[in-house]
């Protein structure tokens, strides 16, 4: 089958950033592309071949949709599963799988899989409801501190909270959660594993994520990850064994704990490109972009390896700050060496939201994180007054 | 002036690739742009905010839609000139320059513009018809072989032939042209020139060309050209010279003979974006799509420097074929290292059309060469039959 400058039609459900960024890729192969969002507004309107307005978890609108294609992604774990399924028994390929989102949608579903696939993960235990916690509080079978995650659509820290004393449960809201053991972090990780259908594999370095320590976004992330050879190779042979217990095809983020003894934990999943990847547009052979395009249209994946250090930024909403964005001081920040903004394209900023990142690449590692940090000091994401 | 989500408004002219390609720069910036192309299947239709039909050498059409935009550009230099000049008097910034764009339209006022600002070119003379070449050669003034150029409106090796014998002259069509010595060509190479209104400047490495021996269409490009550095130098140079003359604003792409005698002749240049400069995207700290829009919104000029060596390589139509097109072994092509394939989007191909190019990287320029010609010997730009 011909993708290039052809009839094909790939789907793409979700017009966020990740989408808008694999649009960049699918246009630049002229690869047919529809895309379905709930925002008229939403970043990926512009560069797809025609642009659906739509509720990503109604069942029709999905359908609907799918129908129209003939490989359907996504760039959003929250949309209606059922509706891929019916699509996928209707012949639409669809990639990565309803059976693996499925599982991924639903942390306590996907806790499990890691207990029962031998990955190394914090210890947890899943409750129906709040009410349930607490009682294993009083019990005793829990004590503070410990991690609440909502088990379904949570994101960038909605739904997870790190319970501390009594007076936070009471804030917690009554949804099937789990509880999970504070895992004594030295590092957040990442490896990003591209799997095609036929099996074959690339696996990405490892990056270093370091938070934001009030608004639990991530706010810079590393390619290569400082860590010793040997924790890094670790890291990624864990990426690849969760990769192979989905049987995942495109890309699969794997978020990875690195704790103060040494181990590797996995936190969680997302089936799709992801943020811990934005820095390979600039500093890596392939794209995790063009990867995951690789990956679900079963071409040979590209050289995951990078050509230099790369560090990104992720541009948040400052605090204080609602309306129409100004990028202040962005001039300053493009007169630094090496540094190549990404605007995602929302009009409005609002405190902490997701407008942009900006990529550093340098052949030196730390000197990419020196600029990196000018660049967070210089740069405010700021609205009119 | 902000630029990033808001009203600010880019005007292209011309919506070939590479209008397609700066759009994948304003869609990563987010910078609001309106297309002008004569054909509604224009590579660039997709990915701007809006996109007009119409004829670019149409004084009403160029105007009317110039009006509508804060900073106007053009991919191409067959443009209405006088419509550029009125909107510039009317407070439209036009970059590059009409001025310059004047001279550059016009091969016979370009050669005589490096005669009068002592830039190394190929000796050449005028005339205002094929007749009177004719005459010269009669009179022994021109002896074959030499270069025919007609003066306007040609490029990509249309309207530039070289005259071996008496039956040549007779083909040509009588059209203003000059005649110009051949140089005794060594290699071929160009200098990109990024500069900005406030006079800063960006020189890329010196890129070599390799040519097509039939088509007279650019085969490899190479960066960095295998060239000692001093040959570099002095063609950073005269490159430099030539932007610096113009006052040039935006990119100013300079090709270069460098003669056998080991001097540096300037061939011609183009005010814009150029197939020279296409591993930018690939291989630079900066693509050169990136650089233009940065000089011509007068932001921080970016490292023009590589992070790894490049080589690109054209996809044209192959002899014999026309119509829809197919990309033959293209899948083999993704297997090679460090390949990214640029699939200009055009349905139809015909002999020799430029439809795609491919870019390879790797550290080592013989290695990213050889993959290169592998490359070109894997894949055919065809059609059904």
């Amino acid at each position: 089958m011909s993708f290039f400058s052809t009839d094909f039609t790939l789907g793409i459900l979700g017009g966020g950033q990740l989408g808008k960024m694999l649009l960049s890729q699918t246009l630049k192969w002229d690869i047919r592309t529809l895309v379905l969002d709930p925002s008229a507004e939403a970043p990926a309107r512009l560069g797809c071949n025609a642009f659906f307005q739509g509720d990503l978890m109604d069942y029709d609108t999905v359908y609907r949709f799918g129908k129209q294609v003939d490989l359907l992604t996504f760039e959003i774990e929250n949309v209606n599963v059922d509706a891929l399924e019916r699509l996928e028994s209707e012949g639409v390929r669809v990639f990565p799988t309803p059976k693996s989102l499925r599982i991924i949608q639903d942390k306590g579903l996907q806790k499990v899989f890691y207990r029962e696939h031998g990955i190394p993960t914090a210890p947890f235990e899943l409750f129906p409801s709040v009410a349930l916690l607490q009682e294993a509080v009083k019990e005793g079978r829990w004590s503070f501190p410990f991690v609440w995650k909502s088990t379904r659509f949570g994101y960038d820290g909605n739904g997870v909270k790190i319970v501390r004393q009594k007076q936070d449960l009471d804030t917690l809201p009554n949804t099937p959660c789990l509880a999970e053991v504070c895992a004594p972090i030295e590092k957040e990780l990442a490896v990003i594993v591209a799997r095609r259908p036929s099996g074959e594999v690339a696996l990405y370095p490892v990056v270093e994520m370091e938070f934001h320590p009030e608004a639990n976004q991530v706010e810079y992330v590393l390619c290569p990850a400082r860590i010793p050879l040997s924790v890094s190779e670790k890291a990624q042979q864990i990426a690849l064994q969760v990769a192979e217990a989905f049987g995942s095809i495109g890309l699969l983020a794997v978020e990875l704990f690195l704790t103060q003894e040494g181990e590797i934990w996995v936190n969680e999943v997302a089936p799709r490109p992801h943020n811990s990847g934005h820095y390979s547009i600039e500093a890596s052979y392939t794209s995790q972009f063009e990867q995951h395009l690789r990956a679900i249209l079963d071409l040979p994946l590209g050289s995951p390896k990078s050509k230099v250090a790369g560090v990104m930024v992720n541009l948040v909403g400052a605090e204080g700050y609602a309306g129409d964005v100004i990028y202040e001081h962005i001039e300053e920040v493009l007169a630094l060496e090496g540094v190549t903004p990404h605007i995602y394209g929302k009009r409005q900023t609002r405190p902490f939201r997701k407008m942009g990142h900006i990529t550093i690449t340098h052949p030196d590692i730390e000197t990419a994180r020196a600029i990196a940090q000018k660049v967070k000091e210089t740069i405010a994401v700021v609205s009119k007054q």
